[in-house]
C-alpha cells in the first residue's frame, strides 16, 4: 500500500499498527521522484522512439516531484514544454521555472509528446487522442497505469501495431499514428532502469524506519501514520555523502546554541522539504 | 519577531496569543527566497561591482531556498559553483543539481566571490577573510547581519575605503584588497530592489492570515504557532496566476472521488511543499 | 565604421589601405556580444525596471550572437521566450536550443517583454506597439537605435512619461502604458556597465591587429578587409586565461604531427567559430 | 576521407576533382555534432552502465562542437564537469560556460566518467587509467578510435572481463575496475542511435553539394575543397524548420536595402557559424 492508502486506512480508524510513511521523507522522496525522473524520462523516451528532444513541444501534465524532473530534463536538452496542473501552488511553480500553464485540451493538437505524472486516472482521455497529431508520443511517468485511457483505444475501428518491444502504434482509419509507450504503464519502470544509487536510498530509509518502529519505547508510536523522523532522514542522506566526494560543516557550539541546535541534528524542522 | 523566535517564544509558554508562521507557507516561502534571491544576487552583484559572472569561481554557504536561488542564477551564468552545508539533506540536494558540497576553509583561497545566506552567526569568519584573495568580493544574502564577521575587520591594520554607496574596499597590510558589500548587511534589500510582485504575494499571505485568525471560530487556535492553512495557501498563488495567463485544470467529479480531494483544494498535505 | 562598411568600402573600391575586421574575430565577438549580452540584458531590466524574469512571456528579436545571449540568461531565469529571424539556419538552432520561432505579429499581443537584436531598421513598428498590452517593456540590444520605430511614437495623441532616467511610459488614449528604455538606444549601453574583463579583451584584440598591420611584411596585406589571423585570435584568449586559472593541455610532438597541427597554434581553420 | 584528409590532399596537390567540405557547413556540423551528441552521451551511458548523472565528477576532454555538447548535457542534468582543451579561445569559452579548465592529470584521480571528444590520439594514456579511481568510466565521442590507448590495457597483468554488450571492465591486480565502453570507438555510434532527424540534415547537405558540384558552371570549382555555398547550406535548414512549425520572418524591400541583403539569403558572411 503507498502513503495515500495508509493515511484512508487511519482516517477510517483500521489501522492496526503504527505505520512510517517513508515515502514522503524528503531523501527517498527527491530520489524517487524528482532525481530518478530526471534521467529516466529522457532514457525511456531514447530506448523506445526515434525522438531527437531538440525543439520539441511537449505537454507534462502534472507539475509535482516527478513532473518537475520531467521538465527540467526535457527543457535542458532544448524541448519547448508547457504543463497542466489542478494545484494553484504548483502552478505557480511553473510559472516562475519558465513553463506555460496550460489546459491540455488548449494544445493537444500541436504536441510532439504527452506525458503524465499526476497520480490520477483520465488524464489524457479519447477525445484527445483523437485529437493528437500524427506520430505523437505518448507516456506515462505516474504512479499507476490509470493515467491515459488505454482501454479506449482497444475498439475495432483502431489498429495496434507493436513495433518493438513496450511500443504500440496506435493507428487511426485515417492513417494517422499515436505512439503509445509501454501500453501506458509506468515508462521509468518499463523502458528504463534505476540506478542501484537509488534504489540505496530507498532501502536504507526503509530499513531504518522499521529499526525506529521496532526499538521505539511502547507509547511513542500509536496506530497511525508517521513521517520519518528528520535525524533518520538526514541520517539517510549523510550515509550517501561520500560517494560524492562531499564535506559537511560542522555547526561551532557558538553556532549551535545562536541557532537553538543541536550540533548532530536534527537541523530543521519537519515540514522542512 | 521571526519565525523561529514565535516557536521559542511558544516552547517557553510565554506566546499569549495564536499566531501564523506565514514565513513558512509554500507561496511565500518560495517567492521570498527562492525566486526573489535568484534574480537579487545577480542584481546585487551587478549594481556594485563590475563582476562578469562567466567563469567566476563562487562559494555559497548555506543551501536553503536563498542558496539554491543564488546557486541556479549564478551557475547558469557561467559561473562555477561550490556550497557549504552543516545540513546532510540539503548538501544531498547540492550534489544532485551539480555543485560541489565543501568546507569553506578548503576553497577560500581560490574564491572571487563568497555569498553567505545560512542564517548563522560567524560563518565568514576574519581567518577566512584574511586567506582570501586579491579582489574577493563577500556579500551576505542570509536573515542578518551576523554572518559575516564584519567586526573582526574594524581593526587598526586594516585600511577601509569606501568606493561606492554600499561597497568598501578593505586593504591588508600588503595592499589586498576585499570588496566588502553593504558591511555584510542584506545584499538584496541594500543592493537591489523587491519587484512588487513578491510584495504583492506576501502582503495577501499575511491578510489572509489575519483574517483567518480573526474569523476563526473559537479553540480552533490556541497559544501557539501554526501554518497557514493549506487552502488559504493555494488561494495566495491562484490569485497570483492570471499574471501569468496560467489557466488550472479543474479535476473531474470521477477524478476528485478518485483521489479523495475536494475539488476546490486543498490538493496536498500540509506538509507538502 | 563598423565591420560591415569596411566591406562595402572594399567592394566599392573606396578602402585606401589594408583593415582588420576585429569585431568579427572570435574572441572579440563572443565577449561584445554573447557573454556581455547575456548579463547586461538582466542588468539593464532590473535597473530600469520593476521585472522579475520568472514567467514573463519575451519575444527576442534576431538570434544572432546578441540574441542568443540574451534568450540564455533569460530562459535560466524562468522566462518563457520566444524569437524571430529571417535566418533560417539561426531560426533552427533557435529550435534546438528551446525556443519557438515566430512571426512578431502572431505574439505581440501577449508579450511582457520585446527585445531588439536584429541590426536591421523598424524591426518593432507604430502598428505592433499599437497592438502591444498595458505595461509592456519594449528595448533594445541591437547594433543601432533604429530597430524601434520611435519616431512613430512621438505623435499628438501619444503622451510620454518619463518615470525616471533611461525610463519613459507611452500612454496611449485609453490608458494603456509601454515602457521604452533609453529611448530605443542601446540598452547594454545605456542602463547597464561593460565590465573591464570585456573592455580588456577588446581592446587587446584592437592593438594587436594595428601591430599585425604595421608590423606585416609588405604585400602581406592589400587594400581589403582581413578578419585577424587565427593565432592572434588565440594568443588574446591565452592572455586572458590566467584569470580563471585555466590550465591549458599542451599537445605532445607525436599528437601534434597526428593532428598535423603547430604546436603553438593556429588549431583551428580560420572560419572555425 | 573526412575534411582534414580532403586539405591535406588539396595541399599536396593530389586532389584531382572539385571537393565539398559539407562536414563544416554549418547546419550539417551543429546537428551531427553539438545537438546530437547533446543527446547521445546522455543515451550512450544509460544503455550501457548502472550511472546517475547528478553529483558525478565528469571530465570532457575537448571543447569543441561535441564536447561543448555532452558538457551542457551532462552539467544540465547535475554532473560536476570540467574540461581539458589545446586551444585557447576554446578554453575560454569552457571558462565562460561555467566549465573548469584543467589538465587531465589534474583531475584524473577523482573523476567518475571521462570523455574524450578531441580527434586526437592517445588523450587518455596507460599512466592515467592506471591512476583512475575504482569504476571510473571511460569512453569516446571523438572522430576515431585512438584517442584512448587501448591497446596499452591489452597486457598480462590485467584482466578483462565482459560484463554485458559493450561494456568491458579492466580489472587491475588490486581489484580496481574501469568501465571501457565500445573498446574505446565511438560511444554515439556503437551504444546509441542517430535520430532520423540527423540522418535528413546530412543526407540533404550531401545531396545539395553534389547537385552544386554537378551543376555549376564551367570554372566555378577548380580542383580544391570548398565549403557549400551559404545559400545552400541555408536551404538546409528551411526544408527543416516546418517540422517545428517555425514561422520565419521576412525582410521587407526596406529593410533589405537597409541591410545590404537580398531578401532570399544568403543572409550571414560565409565565415558565420
Amino acid at each position: 500500500v503507498g502513503g495515500a492508502e495508509l493515511y484512508q486506512l487511519s482516517k477510517a480508524g483500521k489501522l492496526c499498527v503504527p505505520a512510517m510513511n517513508v515515502n514522503d521523507s524528503v531523501t527517498k522522496q527527491k530520489f524517487d521522484n524528482l532525481y530518478c525522473c530526471r534521467e529516466s524520462i529522457l532514457d525511456g523516451l531514447k530506448r523506445t522512439t526515434d525522438i531527437m528532444f531538440g525543439g520539441k513541444q511537449v505537454v507534462v501534465c502534472g507539475y509535482g516531484e516527478v513532473g518537475k524532473g520531467c521538465c527540467t530534463a526535457l527543457k535542458a536538452l532544448g524541448a519547448i514544454v508547457c504543463i497542466t496542473e489542478i494545484d494553484p501552488i504548483c502552478a505557480l511553480q511553473a510559472c516562475m521555472d519558465g513553463f506555460r500553464v496550460v489546459k491540455l485540451s488548449e494544445v493537444i493538437r500541436q504536441m510532439d509528446v504527452v506525458i503524465t505524472c499526476t497520480g490520477n486516472k483520465n488524464v489524457v482521455t479519447r477525445e484527445q487522442l483523437d485529437r493528437m497529431k500524427n506520430g505523437c508520443i505518448v507516456c506515462n511517468m505516474g504512479h499507476s497505469n490509470t493515467e491515459i485511457d488505454v482501454a479506449s483505444l482497444r475498439s475495432p475501428e483502431l489498429t495496434w501495431e507493436r513495433v518493438r518491444s513496450q511500443v504500440d502504434h496506435i493507428i487511426w482509419p485515417d492513417g494517422k499514428r499515436v505512439v503509445l509507450l509501454a501500453e501506458g504503464r509506468l515508462l521509468n519502470l518499463s523502458c528504463s532502469t534505476v540506478p542501484t544509487f537509488v534504489l540505496s536510498i530507498t532501502a536504507t530509509t526503509q530499513a531504518l524506519a522499521l529499526i525506529e518502529l521496532f526499538n521505539a519505547p511502547e507509547g511513542r508510536y500509536k496506530q497511525d501514520v508517521y513521517l520519518l523522523p528528520k535525524k533518520m532522514d538526514e541520517y539517510v542522506a549523510s550515509l550517501h555523502l561520500p560517494n560524492f566526494d562531499a564535506h559537511l560543516t560542522e555547526l561551532s557550539d557558538e553556532q549551535a546554541k545562536y541557532m537553538g541546535l543541536n550540533k548532530n541534528g536534527p537541523f530543521k524542522p519537519n515540514y522542512y522539504r
